[in-house]
């Protein structure tokens, strides 16, 4: 376990404002309040973004991931297994999700889901939405069965060369 | 409520046969098995997509991800309300969100999240740790105080005139 020093909660301190300054930042030309820094386990800056949904036309530029697509970039790996991450606002399902994907276990952040929620944010909603069962969502899955469907998992667990993620 | 007739479940088989044929072109080039399809509400293909996390260095970069991306950048919006997407497997939770965010109501699967646990995937085990308290996650978010972290969200309540997302 990491030891908390007065060093490691002022560096904290240090990473979460600029993630709010990018927050501001964003917000003032008119993107998403929400900013993002990643940092190796040194507290070097590997990447930073903001949000860039309506900048970019694209629904899943949240700061978080903005941030991780760019870190991975410069590191050439989908694995940030040993970096930190600050982030203005508590991730919402999908950049928490990323999360857990890109394997980062050091997250940190100021607002809250509520906070989100209080301005207008879907963040609160959607954590409500996935944990309920299929049937139950307001997105209706529908299953349809497919003659392929499994093949190419069958094909992939039967692969004895291949990059895991 | 649509309705569901012959043809609608033909067309919808059509598309669902297409994604498992893209996650089988996918994890035949060493990618992960998942493929995707975006259609418009008359069905007319509007992007495609596989898995290439490994293939772009991207965690972020799942089927539905690359998918709803391209989708976007081709009708120039952020907002999918009146498209359909096919995907090959059960969203993970990364996925299904960002399916929330893009404001798609109509959503397909085949495999399911069990089935992509049983070849190593972690889709089932996001959703669990996602559903739970920030507390009991394998993956702890600390909460930082910034001095202005509220200070963007106040500036984008503020703002009358903002593009929603």
């Amino acid at each position: 376990m990491e030891n908390i020093t007065m060093e490691t909660v002022e560096k904290d301190t240090f990473f979460m404002d600029r993630a709010c300054d990018l927050s501001k930042k964003s917000v003032q030309k008119g993107c998403g309040p929400f900013g993002c820094v990643i940092t190796d386990s040194d507290y070097n800056i590997i990447a930073e973004g903001h949000n860039q949904v309506t900048e970019l036309n694209d629904p899943t530029a949240h700061a978080e991931i903005v941030t991780i697509r760019a870190a991975c970039k410069k590191l050439g790996t989908h694995d940030l297994s040993n970096y930190r991450l600050y982030s203005s606002c508590e991730p919402c399902p999908m950049c928490l999700s990323a999360i857990y994907w890109a394997r980062i276990t050091d997250v940190h952040y100021s607002n809250t889901r509520t906070d989100a929620k209080n301005i207008g944010f879907d963040d609160e909603f959607i954590y409500d939405e996935i944990a309920k069962d299929l049937d139950d969502r307001k997105v209706k899955l529908k299953h349809v069965d497919s003659s392929n469907s499994l093949e190419s998992f069958e094909i992939w667990s039967n692969m004895k060369e291949k990059i895991l993620y």
